[in-house]
Order: C-alpha cells, then sequence, then structure tokens
C-alpha cells in the first residue's frame, strides 16, 4: 500500500511518536514501532539528548528517515510550554534546527507551535517549502479547552500563516469541553483548505483519537512503544476501533 | 454475573432486539442471540404475526422471559409512526396490550412512547408500577434530529410523567446533529434522576452507539441476529469497541 500524506484517503492515518534519548534507543525503538505498521512516524526531537547538537539532530533524522523508507516522518520539537521536554534550546534556535532538518533531511514534516514568534515561524516556512518540507501548525493546552472561538482562530492562524498542516491538541475538563474541540474541528473542516489535526487529551478526551476523524483531524496519534501525550492508546486497540468506526459509516 | 438493569454499573450495557414475525422464529431468535451474551433483550412485538391477539402476545413474553431467565427484557410495540411495523392496533390498544404484559408475565421493562395520549401514558405507568414494572419512555424522529431544547424536554417530560427512562433516538442529517444529541444527553444527566438512552441513527449517527455511554446513555442497542433500527451494528463489534472506550478512560 502506497504511504499517505496527512489529508490523503478517507481514513483517519495513525501516527505513533519515537522518544528515545539517544540514537541508539530511537532506532530500536523505529524497528519496534515500524513492525507494527503506523501510517507516520513522529520523532519527539525535544527527548533527545543530543538536541543541543545541529550535526547529531540533522544525522539521526537522516536515519529513521532512511529506516521508514516511504513512510512520512514528522520533525517534532515540543516545547516545555506545550507539554515537551525541557531542552537547553531557545525557541529561535529550536527553529533554525527545525530548518536545518528541512535543508539537510528528506523528512516530510516539521512541526511549529503557532505560540513562536511571527518572524521566526514565517522564516521556517521559507525554509520549509524551499526544501520541499511540509510544517504542522501546532497548539496545545494541557491545562485546558479554551472556548470554541479562539479553537477555531487557531486552526484559521495555520492556514493564514501559510503552512500546511493546522493542529490542535488540548485537555478536556469535562465532557462538554470534548463536544466543543469536536465542533470547532468540524466548523474549521467546512472552511478551510489545508488538512486538520485535532484531539481532546487525557483519558475524558481518549474518544476523539477514535472518531476524531469523522469530525474532520486526519491525523490520530498512537502509542506504538511509549506515549508522548495523556490519553494516547496502544495502536493495535486503536486500529481496530477505527475499522469498526470507518465501517459503521455505513449502516443505513 | 449478576444481570443488571439499566442505569446500573457504569459501563454502556448492550440490548439486543428480537425481531421474528412468529413465536418459533421468534424463539429460536432469542436462541441465538442468547448465546451472543447481551445484557438485555428487547422484544419487538410490533413484528409480530399474533400481535392483534392478547393471549397469544402474553403468552409469546412470557416464554421470552422463561428463556431468557435473569436477563431484563424490554417489551416494545413500536408504532409506525416512530419506526415501527404497521399493526392493527389503535394507539389505545397497543397501551392495553403492553398492560396487560406488565399484569401477566415478568417482562421488566415496557416502551412507552411519549407521543401517547397523556391519559394513556398515565394508565400505563399505573398498571406497570402496580406489577412492577419499568417504564421506558421513547421518542424517536427517523427524519432529523430536533433542537437541543426539544430533546432536553423530551428526557425531562419521561421524568415529569414519573417513568423509569427515559430513550430519545433521532436521525442525524449532519455530524453537528450527533454533537447536539450527545451534549443534550450530557445535560440531562447531570439534571435528572431516572437512567436514559439516547444515541442518533443511520450509518452518520453510529459512532453515539459505541460512545453514548460516555455522554450519559445507559443502554446501547446491537445487532444479535437482525437490527431493528438504522445503524445498529453486529453485538461482536460494539462489545469490541465498548471495552477499548471504557479503558481509554483511565488513559493519564
Amino acid at each position: 500500500m502506497k504511504a499517505k500524506l496527512i489529508g490523503e484517503g478517507t481514513q483517519h492515518l495513525i501516527c505513533t511518536p519515537l522518544t528515545g534519548r539517544t540514537r541508539e534507543v530511537i532506532l530500536t525503538e523505529l524497528a519496534t514501532v515500524l513492525a507494527k505498521q503506523p501510517d507516520i512516524i513522529e520523532w519527539r526531537a525535544d527527548f533527545f539528548q543530543g538536541i543541543a547538537d545541529s550535526g547529531q539532530v540533522v544525522a539521526t533524522a537522516a536515519k529513521i528517515k532512511e529506516f521508514a523508507k516511504e513512510l512520512p516522518v514528522i520533525f517534532t520539537i515540543r516545547s516545555a510550554s506545550e507539554g515537551g521536554e525541557p531542552i537547553a534550546l531557545t525557541s529561535r534556535q529550536a527553529i533554525e534546527l527545525a530548518g536545518a532538518v528541512c535543508k539537510h533531511t528528506a523528512i516530510e514534516y516539521v512541526d511549529c507551535e503557532l505560540s513562536n514568534k511571527p518572524e521566526d515561524i514565517v522564516y521556517l516556512r521559507q525554509v520549509a517549502h524551499q526544501n520541499n518540507t511540509k510544517i504542522i501548525a501546532s497548539f496545545h493546552n494541557f491545562d485546558h479547552t479554551p472556548q470554541r472561538e479562539l479553537l477555531q482562530q487557531k486552526f484559521t492562524e495555520a492556514e493564514s500563516y501559510g503552512l500546511d498542516v493546522a493542529k490542535v491538541a488540548v485537555m478536556p475538563k469535562t465532557l462538554e469541553d470534548v463536544l466543543t474541540l469536536l465542533s470547532a474541528t468540524l466548523e474549521a473542516k467546512a472552511r478551510l483548505k489545508i488538512p486538520l489535526i485535532a484531539m481532546s487529551m487525557g483519558g475524558c478526551g481518549a474518544v476523539t483519537r477514535m472518531i476524531g476523524g469523522l469530525f474532520g483531524s486526519s491525523l490520530t496519534f498512537a502509542v506504538g512503544q511509549s506515549g508522548s501525550a495523556p490519553g494516547q492508546m496502544p495502536i493495535e486497540e486503536l486500529r481496530t476501533v477505527l475499522a469498526i468506526v470507518h465501517k459503521s459509516l455505513d449502516g443505513d
């Protein structure tokens, strides 16, 4: 089966994160994860011990891409303020590192948080697009679910910047928050041209990882070996549910 | 495992309908369905050829209850205007027949549509409660999903009549309708004391049969041998998804 990019096809694609701390651990993790046949791999480079060494990061990213073959790879440095591991880089340095990955590897996607400075986002967009890399513009809130209007605004911002995919991941405090996230996603899907990724986190929001595809999310994250955010489920279970959800759409 | 009544326990209970036209077919169907271990059985008596003969109906209901043993049984005459089979009885006659089932069998639940005349609903409530039978007050719309306020009003009406369970089943035209049903259910769950059953029908709403339990629905309908409404899934698939959904709630 040909590998799909985010937004291609009608199935909710499954992305599995890599969270190892060293190159060896990451490549072992990648082998484990590939055996479980995700659709996309995300390297969460903020977990990487060598994150401050651009050469090591680029070499490891290139190796991951090589091993992943035709499977698309996302390069992500999640900032500590949006749920990532604490690292020694400034946000500008992280942006430049993502730019280096665009320039020197065949990785298909880099993540860029919308909380970055506008000039940094524009810089990364230029480097990425010059190198045929797509940008996932992301917004995370690990504390609560902002109001529907703010969620919609985040989706819109991604498109306004000329970025390629919009991602919103927020923490629900109530099940009403879960419905708010789904409703905002549905509305943005109808309005915007770029693919969306949307989820409610934690146990309360885990159901959005299973049914979000119906409401306009193109990608869902699942655990291959280790999870990278609260509420992620094992890939095997998620795949089982997605197949049943997809089939149920044909119910008359 | 002890049989559960609607509203007991934290799991979304699974109800499987019987839709045979003759007593023999119904009892064979019951044997097939019982092997699949639903939590509750619903006899859709509007499918029964002998529906106009009270003696036959009561005898068949008693036999179903006998074979179902400790598993709770719902006796339902779904009116043609709410998605049932056309039958020769008036709505008053259908109410009296449900009353006879309360009086002469050990069946635990009878369904009563909220579209019945108020005096008929009150009559059935009296007969049912005198005979220790519970009433599921139901509202169906096979054409569309009414506004949130009307859905909430239907849940409320069931409790105002002093009935025991409130059921709302509606057809979505959009995924926003599906969210409206879930949101109205969540609100009613917080406000009312009686258990609720709620679902969006058809392929578009099928997901509510899987995740409705999170939003306050206590019972979901699945196909044992034959479905009785659009969007119902095979019991095996539904049980698989419910187990994963339930487990996912513990995600941190």
